[in-house]
């Protein structure tokens, strides 16, 4: 087995987050579904962003959180993701290599803008993403350097990737890749929409590929077309993969097909923004899976690290989360 | 005198901030004043940017942030700044219109790309800035609308002007079109560096057009060449000016040529990023001159705007600073 350069890699959306508070009503006039990512063209891009307040821009996406995430607690991470040659790519670029994170931008720049989401934070602190995908929609298999993904203990993988087809081919690739070399595979599930557009493709994947899945209840429940835990759980035990379901402030539970482990929710002050809380919940697990901390461990340091990232605006922590670690003993 | 659009109008740069956390050791390694701006070539800029760590871009600008403050209380403004044709300059122009600011980028935009200013905030909240003015330059007279400036109660400038020679012709037409009109003239001294570079032009047009005066006690120590407050009082009893110095921690000190007024600070929880602490103690003290409040309440108002911005990342408020006014019996 080649030498592990990497404890997780990660394969996403490269995009720049604009975040902006607003009323409940914005959502409304864009029918917009609360607490979910729609896909959004350039032209509602713009009626949306018209209509937003003023806003800040952060690097984010989802998988790039994640990484963001495990190299603050000391992990090494890369991360493959397609950029446009643009204002916005250069800040994306600068932001994950400042934090250490090995970026690859694929074998060729894209001719589209850099990916953009329009993040709309309410009042309760819950974002909804309108995401413009721009030079994301590029990614395919040519950006895959087999010999990276055979580098890394883990590959992580968005749910996602899915709305695209060439980034399907890659995330295949990858995947097989990642297995034949005797490495794990980790998968979010993203948004429930996701889930429902790409349900049997997904179930697949887990099927052939996937050894770790994470996804929150509602993503969990439509992927297994369960309506309980209990239901959740049963469907579970049969697809052979260690699960991790977020709940929100009801904590975490993970399933690693025999034992059901609870984790409570780590105490947080105010909740601000809870974008990235997933991405950060699957850094904190990923860093003490590859780390050879026990799952009740894993659990704990990524519901401390998605408290961390919902404290403030933007998906990346703030807070040097390994420091943030040692001080809660964990 | 022709009908008043707007309380007050700026006039500034056109900046898009680009805030990061840093050591101290950093603003070592590049020669940096702490707390103060530096003008920074483009190749200076990368160097700074590659060795700073992930960022957040947020609209900023000297005068610029003064208008969304006094927008944000429930004034009605308007800014005049230069953009490039670029992404930043339409971050700049959304988020400054998106606050209610009527934006006029003058007579036509600029070859250069959009100003950005790379912000190092260090632990104890204090900000470093180094700009690249970029499109910022080209700001001239031509840019001036007498019209607007003959609309507008106040005019309000920044001394950042200074540093670029058409600017200056700018500035000086818009102080003439608003003398001329019967209109107040507000300037910002804006850094104490400033002072020294255009210390006799800066008193050419003190004497000559500016009504209120803003800095902090370094610069106006350093305007004056006063050691200290009694000295740079008895200075000023000559300018026939009113003054507001900032200080800090220890509160503000208004002289409108006979009277000292001193109002304590605004107390703080912690002060996250002083970046636009200036630009909003003139934000709420020239609400509160263009609405009738007396000189203690308009500088109590400036306090307790500056207090806003100093408890967050970025120069512009995020609270909405009427509500704060209301809620303080301001």
């Amino acid at each position: 087995m080649p030498e592990t350069r990497f404890d997780v890699l990660g394969i996403g959306s490269a995009i720049v987050d604009i975040l902006s508070r607003c009323d409940e009503d914005l959502l409304g006039r864009f029918d917009l579904v609360k607490g979910c990512m729609a896909l959004t063209s350039a032209e509602k891009a713009k009626k949306i962003y018209d209509a937003m307040g003023k806003a800040m821009e952060i690097s984010g996406g989802s998988a790039a959180n994640t990484m963001a995430g495990i190299a603050s607690l000391g992990g090494t991470t890369a991360f493959v993701g397609k950029l446009g040659n643009d204002k916005l790519g250069e800040i994306f670029r600068h932001d994950i290599e400042a934090i250490g994170v090995d970026f690859h931008g694929g074998h060729k720049p894209a001719d589209l803008p850099t990916a953009t989401c329009l993040i709309l934070v309410t009042d309760d602190g819950q974002r909804t993403m309108n995401t413009h995908l721009g030079a994301s929609t590029t990614l395919g298999p040519d950006d895959i350097d087999e010999a990276r993904i055979a580098a890394s203990r883990v590959i992580y993988i968005e749910g996602y990737q899915w709305d695209t087809p060439q980034a399907k081919e890659a995330i295949r690739k990858a995947s097989r890749a990642a297995k034949g070399a005797g490495r794990e595979v980790a998968l979010s599930l993203s948004d429930p929409f996701v889930v429902d557009r790409h349900r049997e493709d997904l179930l697949t994947l887990i099927r052939d590929d996937v050894d770790i899945l994470f996804g929150n209840e509602e993503e969990i429940f439509r992927l297994y077309q369960a309506d309980d835990l209990a239901t959740a759980i049963t469907r579970l035990r049969g697809a052979d993969v260690l699960a991790c379901m977020t709940r929100g402030a009801k904590g975490t539970v993970v399933f690693d097909g025999t034992q059901t482990i609870a984790v409570e929710a780590f105490p947080v002050q105010k909740v601000v923004d809870t974008t990235g809380a997933g991405d950060l919940f699957a850094a904190g697990f990923l860093y003490g899976y590859t780390h050879g901390r026990d799952l009740p461990n894993c659990a704990k340091i990524g519901s401390m690290a998605a408290a961390e990232v919902i404290g403030h605006m933007g998906a990346r922590p703030e807070a040097d989360l390994r420091h943030m670690m040692g001080k809660h003993g964990l």
